[in-house]
């Protein structure tokens, strides 16, 4: 199944962070870079949440920077000892850690005489070429990006920052539009007549979703394509199908 | 970093589905698994939430389960054309899917003449030993162990059923219990007082987490181990650290 035409770049997320792997956190930052990366026609092929453990952290690094054409980490660029995604990074492309001076200057300029060794761990970056700073607006300490990996903070409002900082500057394809249709039909009446039409549209990804409502079972049917006509024609036969059941879909809005 | 002794299982969790890569659908699974296989001290070392691609499914199944103690899977065994959950386990472990004759009846007699071949998929797993269904009282159609990976649902409330039904027969290690202290201190603040503790107390995982409340930055520092004594040593001596910054820091339950 291809949700996307074969020019489209793609991503992964790594989320770095004991706190969503003990269940003591929600995460709050992979819905919103999907969404986003979606848009950019970048589709996030996967997402992996990984302990503060360097060897699995460099491991996943080095899987996923090779697979896919860009890879974002959330969280571990803090100045406390959990924080090591630096580090694990570095050691991902075999490069040293340096502190940047000009975010040095920057740190310094803002904690003023709280400025302390922990803080300027928050300066360091990985040495040699191609690394590049992401601002940060909202608390100065920077996130940044090396070859195709960007290092984002793990706080959402932080991390949706940085990305819209670095999302003028990624190659997106063909946008990716969806579209749903929901009715009161059961998975299981319209699963034939659904696989027909996704065999009809090999370029549109259908995905099939049950959900309960007042305690009515219903399906929610969606259409994810880069081609929006093929969208419109999917979603099409599925109201047919859905009203040949009896049933009275609500048809989602159209992709714009 | 370790968070649990060396006696302790390990598991992993496999999300499969592209509505979570498409930022359509919050996942909903990952916290309640995790914090149940916490309190089974069966620590979640790992977490992926992977396409609906056979090939993506297939490499992640193989590789986590060598890897971890357990594996849980989520999602993809509906009737509909994009539920290849079953066939990506039976391929991965070299498997034929055959349909399972005792939940073929279960789903004839709940569904009568409603009966189809979309449905009867549900019944289907893959074959020869070591293969044992997971009761699933909420919609019938079972779940599966196979060695150690577990297949489960999707949709949360069939997921916690069917964990439920399996947690009594899970190997557990000791119980990984957690403390949290929070207060209106920075991290930049506490963080060399803290890797001194860290490093005080090898067996317990110190986490710092900033945080923003009315305006206000705080730090919540979560001590997680085996070791409640442990805990209890760390979360005194951060509370010191916090007290001689001038905070009033608020200590969470005791772990229990």
């Amino acid at each position: 199944m291809t949700t996307s035409s074969s020019s489209n770049p793609t991503a992964c997320v790594l989320i770095i962070g004991d706190e969503v792997l003990s269940g003591r956190t929600q995460d709050a930052n992979l819905k919103f870079l999907a969404e986003r990366l979606g848009q950019l026609g970048i589709p996030l092929g996967e997402a992996r949440v990984i302990p503060d453990i360097e060897a699995k952290i460099v491991e996943a690094l080095n899987a996923c920077r090779k697979e896919y054409t860009y890879v974002f980490t959330t969280g571990g660029i803090g100045p406390t000892h959990d924080d090591i995604t630096t580090a694990c990074v570095a050691k991902a492309f075999g490069r040293k850690v340096i502190r940047h001076p000009e975010v040095e200057k920057k740190l310094r300029a803002y904690y003023g005489e709280r400025t302390n060794e922990a803080r300027l761990r928050m300066a360091e970056v990985p040495d040699g070429d191609g690394v590049s700073l992401i601002e940060n607006l909202i608390s100065v300490a920077p996130g940044y990006r090396i070859d195709n990996v960007f290092v984002l903070a793990g706080v959402p409002s932080v991390a949706r920052a940085m990305f819209e900082a670095v999302a003028p500057t990624l190659r997106g394809g063909p946008p990716v539009y969806s579209q749903s249709i929901d009715a009161h039909v059961r998975e299981g009446d319209i699963a034939a007549g659904l696989a027909e039409i996704q065999a009809q549209h090999t370029n549109v990804a259908v995905g099939s979703y049950p959900f309960m409502r007042l305690d009515k079972l219903g399906t929610s049917i969606v259409a994810r394509s880069t081609d929006r006509a093929g969208i419109a024609a999917v979603i099409g036969k599925v109201e047919k199908l859905m009203r040949g059941l009896g049933a009275d879909p609500v048809v989602g809005p159209a992709p714009v």
